[in-house]
This record gives C-alpha cells, structure tokens and sequence, in this order.
C-alpha cells in the first residue's frame, strides 16, 4: 500500500517520527525515525543469526532482555556494522540522546540501523535533529515508514485488526529491505505495534512463531545481513486484560498477516525481481524437512535463473530438492507450477501444449511451484524471486 | 591442457575410445566414449550426494559393490535421469550391448551419462556405433576427452608421475564440467586411471580423500547434478605389489594434483566466469568448521557478484562467514585478498590507495582471498568463481 497518499490510522498508546537528519549522502533524504510509547511497555525482538552481529543489534539485544521499552531510535544511511567499540559507543550514546530529550531511561531506547557497513554511525547528526524528532512525533506513522529505507522502492506497511475480549484490537506493521542487493547496503528491518494488552513472554512467543512463518520463510538471495531485527511493541492501550489462549492465538494469527504482507513485499522489492514464487513444499515426514527442501529450492541460483526465464525446468526443481539433505522418493514426486502439473511418477507430463501452459503461469508477477514428495504430513513454503540481470548488475557494481 | 594437439601419452592397461553416435542434436559431434581396461581391475567411484539420482549413477553404484569393473562406458548428450524404469532398463541394455562387444561379463562395466533430463537414453545409437567403439580403441585418450563434454569451452586433463617400489608410475585425470550452467545439461563427470597396483578398499580410501581435496571443494553456483561421478581404476601393469603406506600416499598426493587441475579447469570453464578465486579459511576450531565457512562464501551470491565486479567487499566476506553456523569472534578476523591486508581487529584498512591495490588483485584471473578468523588449528579452501550477466543469460534461457 502506499503510506505517502492516505496516511495511516493510529494505533492507540504510539506515536511515530520520520525526518531527513543527513545521516544518508543525498540531501533532504528521510534517514532517522523513531517509534515512541507513552511509558515502558511490553517489547519482544527477535535478530539476525549472522555471527558477525552489528553494534545496535548487541545493544538492543541486551536491553530487550526485561522485554520492555520505551521506543525504538531507527536510522538508515549506515549500519553501524563491523565497526568495534567506536560503534558501540555510538550505538550508546544515540540512544542516550534520545532518551535525554525523551526524559526516559537509557535501557528503554531500542536502536535499529540499516545502510553502509564499516563506518562508524555519525553522532552529530542525531544531537542536531534532536529537538524536531521529539517536536515532530504524531500519530501517523508514514515519515517513520519512510526513515527506515534505503535501497527500497517504497514503503512497506500492513495493517491488521482482530477481535478479542469483544475488542476490536489493531496491529500495523512497518518493514524495509529489498534483499542484501546493493553493496553494503543490507539488513530487514520491521517494526510492529498493537494497542492489545499483552506481557511480554506472551509478546515474544507470538513474536518468533510468526516470523518463522513469514520473515524466516522469505529468501531473496540467500544471505543474512549484520543487522536484521524484528521489534514488537505492546501499548494495551484498546483496554482489557492480556491476552492469553484464544485472544493470544487470534494476535498472532493478525500478526503473522501483517509481517507476512510486509515479507512479501520485501521479496517483490528485491532488485531486479519480476517474479515471486511461493515454494511449497508437501507430503514429507516432518515440518523441519519440508522447510529444509523448501528453503534449497528458493535459494537456489539455477531455479531462481528459470523462474527468471519462465522456464518450467522440473529438473532443475527436483535437483534442488535432491540435494537438501532430506529423503524422499524422486519417483513418487509430484510437481506443479500453478494449476499445472509437470511431473509425476518419476516422469515429466510436459509436452508443448502444458510446457506453453506452465510458461504462461511464470510470466505471472506471482504464482506458486508445489512439490508433493511424499505421503507424510510435514509441509512448508518459502517464498522466493526470480534471480536477473538486474541483480547482477546492482550487485557486480564497485562499491560506492 | 590441450589434448586435441599433442595427444595424451598412454597409461599401462587401458585403452580408449570417443566418437560420434548420434545421441546429440548436433551431427558429427562426439558424444559416446569408452574406457577400457585389459581385464576386471580394481576400480572405485564416488557419486553424487543428491536424492535425485540418475539411472546410471544407481547402476554404477551397485555394479561396483564388488570394487572391480572391466571398462567404463560414457555417453554425452542424455542425462538418462528422472526417467523411471524405462531409464533403469537403456542404462543396462546400453552396457549389455558393450559387454557383449567386449566380451566381458555386463557387470563389468560401469555406465555414465550427461546431458539432457527426461529423456529417456536411447538405444539405437549405441547399436550402431557398437562396432566401431570397440574397434576403434587405442592407447590415446584424446578423443574420449572430447567425446564426454557437453558445455564444456574443452576437454580437461592432467596427467601426473609418481614414484614408488623404485618404479615410475603413472596417473591420468579426464573430467568434464562447467557447473549445472545449462539448462538441464548439468553434471560433472571424472575419470582417473593409474598403472600402479592397489586394491580395491585402498583405491576406494585415496579416491574419497583426493575427492574430498578438490572436487568437494569447488563450486560454481552450488548446485549438485544427478549424474556427478568419479571413476577410479588401477590396471598394476606398471609392476609391484599393490601399494600400500609410503607408496598409497605418494599415490593419492599424485591423484590429488591431477584431479586438482580437473577441478580448477571445470570452475574456469563456469559460463561467464572471468575469476576463479581460492577462498581460504583459516584459525577456526577445527576442519569442519573452517570448511563449512569457506563453502558459505564460495556460494554466496552477494561475494560472487563482488568478484564479478572487482570489488573488495569485506563486508560481504565476512556477513557470509557469520552465516555459516559456526563460533568466531568477528573483532579478530583478518581479510587479506591476493597479499593486500583489508580488514583486521573489527575494522577495515581499506583507503583509497588499499583498495586499488585489492581491487587490481580481483582483476586477474586467478587469485586467493584469506580470512583468518581466530587462533586455531582448522583451515580449508573453496574455490568458486565470479557470477555475471553471462550466467544469468545462459541460464535464464528458455530450455531447449
């Protein structure tokens, strides 16, 4: 959707920040956010699993400990990533900055930071912008939504409600990231605030079970970045107690719709993407294996060049999903593109009348490839886009 | 090396044979070789690891349970893989056909195909070509190293000497391979023979451990075929008692370095590679772990389109190695690329002047990127080379 024509409607307990503090090259660039609660209120995070973990994500990650906070300090331009003590103390005082001009504890100020890799994050910019991040801060999120970006075509904004304790309960969801594409310039960010009560173990669980269903089911090329972070706000402020059973599962079902929104429109945004495939995977004896051969295809490079070339190579799928390490019998595979089947019993159904019909569902800007490797229950998907020259061309460029 | 010229000087014990037998589109070209020995001799193979296994690597494999086989026959042109029964059933009719022109038992020879998938192999060309491919076996191995490539830019061999029981003897490598770069022309084939005596269970030993040096650790875009195969057989006609110690590992080293050369010519030949790159890991806890990271960057798609574009992208380095899975500390990584030092102690060294000299170094065909990630004893290499358009191009063709 696009955040810049309509605005977005408030969720109850936030307030929301976006504004050009000349932390990016480009003048005027919006490159600093901030989302603000009006007390400490339950925070869940999840991060990257890269080793090499940049300095804001240490610092959040120790201080999301309590899972509580105040807000979340965003910036992008430079990632604060590789960059040693000098970094954490940047990461540090930042963060102090804003708590100061808030009048909240430092530990309450979650920093997030996207953009270039081995510069250390620039302080004077945050003590100059200082007074209007505070002065500007309101209920429509769209500056926010725009602060965050770097190489992205535009914002990613989902919006959810759900019913619970006969409330109607709201979720918004911010993203940025279009893959690790452009040199240095990696990491997804997302940012999610409810006005539901929730404590925060609760937070934390719905947190991780709906990004392994969306955020951890995306691949755009593969790599992770230093800095990826997934923060999860909780206000309480639509009322009622918090929630647990029923209402728990109905948060997370409204989350898991609106960070997969935001996934998806990260994997479209990857550079040079034309197309994107839901790669779903079905019939082997376990969750973790389907996911193991779902996660192969989508990041392969030879499936990805197909899907580029709207070539319904089933050679090239069962390939990949010979090699995930999982077992399965290649004579009972089935494979579909869409609504047509190319493969069963160990042998191709395509003759020139289906290939045409299977090519035709690739030029779609979005479709689904299933394969049915088995008879046993574990099923996932992943979605995944087309690998062109466009990426190559981004990615190949000398590091500006 | 260039076969077609000079010749291949003849090994003790084997002759071979290449041709044309119509199994290819194109008329005249050499699709269909042979390798035969003068008896049953010990010989060994190693396999693809993939779950998607061809007709003839299932074949091979139980043919050569009994560590012995009499000649190796090889057609290019036809993958013979993911064609159920009826390509179990052209994979042994194809290597009757052989054993019954040879006069040797069917279960003595081991079949090996490449090229398209899905199709079943046929069977007339082998019967008519039957006559000649025995007839025209000879000491040279040159046309069968052109009769087994598919996308190959040439045929790929190394020969190497070894001494041992005060004897010379002899090692030929024969590989073909450009990475799964076409669509469904995948595969990588290796064929290796030696006059040298060994038994079986120590050929199988040396060609797993010189497997594991170099074929295990290339990579040109990640993906395993169907059909990969490495065949290993010694004749003895040099002389001696089977080698055995000192002797067996003069035997491997010689193995290694030839097999080595086979490897490093197939991720040049890659399409669009214009870069081949040693990725070596050093000072991480043990082997496996160093391998693990050195393969995660070989095949990351971010570090092979920095090498396309001769950019010194420590960050990609080094974001690939923190996805790897394994403990390091990245305050004491170390990157040097060629013999330029670009990051050390949490930071980069890259200047203006560093990273002329780093990026001059990418310009050249052949060099080595170091990360040196802690203090301990495990190191591996990967060799990989760069991804540009030309991949994308070939690969994102509509499948012939």
């Amino acid at each position: 959707m696009n955040a810049k024509k309509k605005g977005l409607a408030p969720v109850a307990g936030f307030r929301f920040v976006g504004l050009a503090a000349g932390i990016k090259k480009k003048a005027g660039a919006l490159d600093l956010g901030a989302i603000v609660a009006d007390h400490p209120v339950p925070t869940a995070a999840v991060f990257t699993r890269n080793r090499v973990k940049a300095a804001p994500v240490r610092l959040a990650a120790r201080r999301l400990r309590n899972l509580q906070a105040r807000a979340v300090l965003v910036n992008a331009g430079n990632a604060n990533a590789a960059t040693g003590p000098a970094g954490e103390d940047a990461a540090l005082r930042t963060t102090a900055l804003f708590a100061e001009a808030l009048g909240c504890a430092e530990g309450d100020v979650i920093p997030c930071s996207t953009g270039v890799i081995g510069h250390v994050l620039p302080i004077e910019p945050f003590e100059r912008a200082m007074p209007e991040l505070v002065a500007a801060l309101g209920e429509d999120a769209t500056t926010f939504s725009q602060a965050i970006l770097t190489t992205d075509k535009g914002p990613k904004v989902a919006e959810r409600t759900f019913r619970a304790q006969r409330r109607d309960y709201r979720v918004l969801a911010i993203g940025k990231g279009a893959g690790m594409i452009h040199p240095n310039m990696a990491t997804t960010l997302a940012f999610a605030v409810t006005d539901a009560p929730l404590e925060g173990t609760a937070l934390r669980a719905v947190l991780r079970a709906a990004t392994d269903a969306t955020f951890n089911a995306i691949s755009v090329d593969g790599d992770t970045s230093t800095n990826d972070t997934i923060v999860l706000m909780a206000s309480g402020k639509a009322g009622g107690k918090p929630l647990t059973g029923p209402g728990e599962r109905a948060f997370e079902a409204a989350l898991t719709e609106a960070l997969g929104e935001v996934a998806q429109a990260i994997v479209a945004d990857g550079e040079g993407a034309e197309h994107v495939a839901r790669i779903q995977v079905e019939g082997l004896r376990s969750t973790k294996d389907a996911r193991k051969i779902a996660e192969t295809i989508a990041t392969s490079m030879l499936v990805k060049t197909a899907m580029h070339g709207c070539d319904p190579n089933w050679g090239r799928l069962l390939a990949a999903a010979g090699r995930a390490g999982v077992s399965f019998d290649p004579d009972q595979a089935e494979v579909t593109i869409g609504d047509v089947a190319i493969f069963r019993d160990g042998a191709t159904l395509l003759d020139a009348a289906t290939e045409k019909r299977a090519a035709a569902v690739m030029k779609r800007p979005r479709y689904s490839i299933t394969l049915r490797l088995g008879g046993g229950p574990g099923t996932a998907h992943y979605d995944t886009c087309d690998l062109g020259h466009a990426y190559v061309t981004l990615n190949a460029d000398y590091r500006t």
